[in-house]
C-alpha cells in the first residue's frame, strides 16, 4: 500500500458526495475514487443482507483499484456492513460515517440527542447503540424521515416542500428539549440551515461529513499514508453502477462542482 | 390455460396496487397474484435494460404460477419491457398500463394532452409515440414529476408538501390550455383530486387503473378466460421480492384494504 494510492469512497448514490467534498476540501492532495451504486439506489429501505451484498461487491472493486482506505459514505451501509467489511478486508483501513459523529456527540457531553435518518438507519439502531456504549446516560431519540433524501435530490431544498416535510417530521414531541441533533444521512447537510432555523440556537446540529474527513486525516497520518505529492497530481474519479439523469443533475449540488461520470458494473 | 387460473399483476413496488384494486373491483370473481419488486424499487430512474431484466424474471415467476394473463401495472416497465415480454411469452396475453389510456384519450379527440410521469416513462416517449400513432395531430406535452411517487408513498398526499410539489411541477407554461392530463404513474391516482383542483374543470384528468381493468375484462371475455366460479373461490396473493416497512405501511393506502405479504426472491 502506497501513500499516493487513492482513497475509496462509496454510497448508494449521490449523498456520499457531501462526504467526498469535505474530504477533498480538507485533504486536497489526496486522490480518490468515488463509487455511487445508482443501479441499486436507494439503500434506505433495503434489508441488511441486501445492503451487505452490495457493499462487499463495491469494496472488492475499490480494493482491486488499489485504494489505501475505504470510506463508507452512506449511513445505511455504515449500519449494515461496517463490521463485515472490516473482517473481509483486514488489510485496508475502513471508516464509516457513524463513529466520528458518535465520538463527537459523546465528547460534547450531549444530554438528549436526536437522530433523523432513513428507515434502514433508524431500524439498525446503530447510533443509539454506539452513543449508549460511550455514554450510558445519554437519551437518544430516533426519527425516520424518509422523504427528505428524495426531496433534496429533486432540488426541493429551501422550498415550501422541504418546509412542509421538516415541519411534519420535526414537530414531534419526542424531539422536545434536544441538546444535539445528528443528521444521520449524507444528504441532509443540504437542509442543515433549514433544520437549524427550525430548532433555533438551543439545538446544535451535527453532520458527519466534516467529522469523517477529520477522522480520515488522523487515520492516514497515524498509518503514514498521507500523500506528500503536490496537489496537482491528485486525481478524482467518479464511478456509478448506472448513469442516471438524477445523478448527473444533482451531483453538482452535492459535490459543489461539475464532475465526469464513468459507468462500472459491480463485480458479481 | 384455465379460466380459474389467476391473473398476474406486477410493479416495482406498491403503485400497481391501484391497478390491482381496480381489477378486483371490476372482476371480483378473478383470482390474482401480485408481485411488487421492492428489492429493486423504484424503477423510475433505471435504464431500459435493467427494467427489462427484472420484468422478464417477474414474468417467469408469474408464468410458473400458471397465470392466465399478465398485467404490467407499472409505467416504467410498460414503456421498457412490453414488446419484449410479448415476444418472450407468446402464450400469455399481456396488458400494459399505457395502451388503454392512450386509446381512451384518442377516442375522446383530445387536442392538447399533458403527461406527468417518472423520468423513465418520460424518457421512453411511449405515451408521446403511441398517442401520435393514433392521432398525428394531437399535441403532447411531457413533464417528469419525480418527487410525486415518493411523497405519495410517504403519506404526504393532501398536505403542504404535495401542494408545493404540484405547484412546482404543474405551474409550467408548457401545460397551458390542456384539454386532457394523463397520470402516467400508478401512484398518481392518490393525488388525482388535488391535481383536478389545481387545473379546474377545463382539464380532464385520466388515470389508467380503471381503463386497464376494463381492457382486461374485454380481453378475458374475448379469449373465453373469464372466471365463472363463485366469488368466494377467488384468491388474492401478494408477493414482494423483499418485505419492507414502506410496503407494509402503504399497501393499505394503495389497495384500499389490509393485505398479507409473502416474500419471494426473483428467479435468476
Amino acid at each position: 500500500m502506497n501513500n499516493t494510492d487513492a482513497i475509496g469512497i462509496f454510497d448508494s448514490g449521490v449523498g456520499g458526495l457531501t462526504v467526498a467534498s469535505a474530504i477533498h476540501s480538507l485533504l486536497p492532495k489526496e486522490s480518490f475514487i468515488y463509487f455511487g451504486d445508482t443501479r441499486h439506489a436507494p439503500y434506505g429501505d433495503k434489508s441488511k443482507s441486501t445492503i451487505l451484498d452490495y457493499s462487499r461487491r463495491i469494496s472488492r472493486f475499490l480494493k482491486a483499484s488499489n485504494c489505501k482506505a475505504i470510506v463508507i459514505a452512506c449511513n445505511s451501509a455504515s449500519a449494515s456492513a461496517f463490521k463485515e467489511l472490516e473482517q473481509d478486508f483486514p488489510d485496508i483501513p475502513i471508516l464509516n460515517v457513524v463513529d466520528p459523529v458518535v465520538t463527537e456527540v459523546s465528547s460534547l457531553g450531549a444530554k438528549k440527542v436526536g437522530l433523523i435518518a432513513t428507515r434502514a438507519t433508524v431500524r439498525s439502531q446503530v447510533y443509539l447503540e454506539r452513543i449508549r456504549h460511550l455514554d450510558s446516560n445519554a437519551e437518544v431519540v430516533q426519527i425516520a424521515t424518509p422523504l427528505l433524501a428524495p426531496l433534496i435530490e429533486e432540488g426541493f431544498s429551501g422550498t415550501k416542500v422541504s418546509q412542509g416535510a421538516l415541519e411534519h417530521y420535526l414537530d414531534d414531541e419526542r424531539l422536545a428539549n434536544l441538546s444535539h441533533l445528528i443528521l444521520g444521512c449524507t444528504h441532509y447537510p443540504l437542509l442543515q440551515a433549514e433544520i437549524e432555523s427550525f430548532f433555533g440556537s438551543e439545538v446544535q446540529v451535527l453532520n458527519s461529513a466534516n467529522l469523517v474527513a477529520e477522522a480520515l486525516k488522523d487515520l492516514l497520518l497515524h498509518k503514514g499514508l498521507l500523500n506528500q505529492e503536490p496537489m496537482e497530481k491528485a486525481s478524482m474519479r467518479f464511478f456509478v453502477s448506472e448513469k442516471t439523469e438524477a445523478f448527473r443533475d444533482t451531483a453538482k449540488l452535492f459535490f459543489g462542482q461539475e464532475i465526469q461520470l464513468e459507468e462500472k458494473l459491480l463485480p458479481a
